[in-house]
């Protein structure tokens, strides 16, 4: 592990650590917040998934979490969103390649050596933080913006033992049925689109849902709102009386303005359910 | 105007009065709880309005409103569900006449002398409250359970300028699609479904949303899930982009426990909206 940075952060430290990952056959680098602790009180930890275009440091540099996490003693995760490097494929457009992993296993050329985003979320990333630093296992949740509230929820519902809770700021609910989405899994998982359900959020609340609670949070001024499809996601919830916390915020665009006037209630929401389970 | 009793409260009193109403043509009661408050600061009001088979005392005893309208400086009136008296027309069964106004105003016979609720809290109460009570009609809050939920709704959205906040605890959303609603309008406004329409919260939600904030909240396991159609009230209010918190609470039910359970949130949410307005 190469520390790339440690530097106090209220009372805590806010690291940047690159590590060589076999999942994306390249080095990864992500961001890590120690809060300060109680000695001998174990450490919450929140998975905070970033969207199109950014790094593990856009979340760590505009969201204020650290505040919140440092308040209320609780660790977060900035995970970049996809590999990178020379040697990994992209594209021109802003919304495929990297920076656009949309937390999936590729399984068609030339994306799949290196964009296996999902794997690495699921088992190389948490595996490899868990034995580093002094956080507990059973006390995580799931958070995340946009494409990472796509991954949040779809990595939180197959994977609900890992996870307490899930929360997401103006997620892309339902990929199989939008621009953002449909692109890039035909890209990445091919044309058959029975290959695409289990990365659909509205496909599995309708089909398994979570055990725990769910928290979204929509502006209603977000200028990609037509692509998130929030509505498809709310009527999955309610007609399965999902235990959630839907707000529909007046006037909130789709920006880190909009992630940092709510990153409080969700610090707190994921430290409340880990405390609880 | 009877005082029925005043009874020291928390740090204010909680009154009972009766008046003679000219809506319903009978006497009405009413509980209102005066909150402490700080000499010359305006005190907002949250208007509640009951369910079905309530008359104005059960929130006022079993819904806890008093300790956190105390602690927030906020007024509660509790009005009656219905006109009462043995000159009131009633019905043998719980969901028709008496404790079952459903807040409109009927039309049809024998109801149309007596079931006046609509203009009752329209226009009657309220006048007779400001006139009585040292509270601000410019800082006006409105919430309901259950058919109450279905009041608050429907007079918040045909009265924006009156109200700053609406909000309410599993509410009949979707009465004319329901049998908690069909029933009734057919008794109160007859045969023609085109007088039901101005009586839905989901089709009003739908042609004109509401200008301020709406909390909603419902619990999963509520016996009466089905007849109260939060999907369609939550479908509307995404679908328009309502400025809106909706809150699935896994495990509760339709009762007092689960209203006192969430009704800090409600007062806190009035008074926010009120002090802000």
């Amino acid at each position: 592990m190469e520390i790339v940075s440690e530097t106090k952060c209220f009372g805590g430290v806010q690291g940047v650590y690159r590590h060589a990952s076999k999942s994306c056959c390249c080095d990864m680098t992500f961001g890590l917040f120690l809060p300060e602790v109680c000695k001998g009180s174990a450490t919450p930890v929140v998975w905070y998934l970033s969207g199109l275009t950014c790094t593990h440091e856009n979340a760590m540099t505009k969201s204020m979490a650290q505040y919140y996490a440092n308040l209320h003693r609780v660790a977060v995760v900035f995970p970049d969103t996809s590999p990178r490097g020379s040697s990994v494929p992209d594209d021109e457009s802003y919304d495929l390649g990297m920076g656009a992993g949309f937390y999936v296993d590729a399984t068609e050329e030339p994306w799949n050596k290196n964009y296996r985003m999902r794997e690495y979320i699921e088992t190389e990333l948490p595996e490899f933080v868990f034995s580093n630093f002094p956080l507990s296992p059973d006390m995580q949740g799931i958070c995340g913006h946009s494409m990472g509230g796509h991954g949040a929820l779809t990595i939180a519902m197959a994977n609900p033992k890992r996870f307490c809770s899930v929360s997401a700021f103006a997620p892309i609910a339902n990929p199989t049925k939008s621009d953002w989405g449909r692109k890039q899994f035909r890209a990445y998982l091919g044309e058959n689109e029975s290959n695409w359900q289990e990365f659909d959020s509205t496909i599995l609340m309708k089909e398994k849902g979570f055990p725990g609670p769910v928290l979204v949070d929509q502006g209603t001024e977000d200028p990609f709102y037509d692509l998130l499809k929030p509505e498809s996601l709310l009527q999955a919830m309610v007609e399965t009386r999902q235990n959630c916390s839907f707000h529909m915020r007046d006037g909130f665009d789709h920006s880190y303005f909009f992630v940092m006037s709510f990153i409080a209630d969700h610090i707190e929401f994921h430290r409340r359910a880990a405390v609880n389970s």
